[in-house]
């Protein structure tokens, strides 16, 4: 069973980051040329939580903000879902589906973020694990 | 294998929608009270777009629109990736993975939107399915 550091390693470790009191603007331009739907934000490499597209649909318009003059620490969500490198692609699975959340960073024993996965990620690696293993088991009982 | 119609039936079919007259704020008022990520735009019936939380990241405040002033016809992805009731779990979410979409909705023959399924919907059912497709082929073999 692939553990999420394995599969880090094969998707590539990119962290897009911003700093807390950037404005919610930059943290979506940002987010738009990475192509993501999350950013961590961070403060001297210590992980203060993580803004996505759902708390900017939740908590900017719909409090009567704007993103222009909104930094990131007051919208972003800071209690975050965090795991190890070695847990399992499955145990990750499961944790999001548990926890409803789309993107789970990842730290290591010194609390340092080298990476962040996403449900896409995820889904698509257990897909493939999952053909893999019933593949075998059938072609152990067809033997 | 499960399809999608009877994992709509076990989940139940809600469908959060709005007209491509409303304000892109009272969409994400509706989304943020049914706590859900993406809502349709219907007119008649008839499925004109969907607008989600990534629409409104990536075309409201980087155009320099704001929430209150702007229709949702004017943001919502107009070529909307859909699925009849008879497809499979697995089908949806490898067309999930293959589109990069979040939400698939349902129309049934006649073009009539029946219900909406979520990317979370089918890795729960995809996940369990899984399960007891290697639970049964492990039962044989240790037969």
């Amino acid at each position: 069973m692939k553990t999420i550091g394995q599969l880090l390693q094969s998707k590539g470790a990119t962290v897009v980051a911003v700093a807390p009191g950037d404005t919610v603007f930059s943290a979506l331009t940002l987010m738009a040329q990475h192509n993501t739907g999350s950013v961590l934000v961070l403060e001297d490499g210590r992980l203060l939580g993580i803004f996505s597209e759902r708390d900017y649909a939740r908590k900017v318009a719909l409090q009567e903000k704007t993103s222009r003059d909104m930094p990131v620490r007051e919208v972003m969500t800071e209690k975050v879902c965090y795991v190890s490198p070695s847990i399992t692609v499955d145990e990750g699975m499961a944790l999001m589906t548990d926890k409803h959340v789309r993107h789970l960073p990842v730290l290591d024993a010194e609390a340092k973020v080298i990476g962040i996965v996403s449900i896409g990620d995820l889904v698509k690696e257990t897909l493939s694990q999952q053909k893999f293993i019933i593949q075998q088991l059938e072609a152990y009982i067809l033997r």
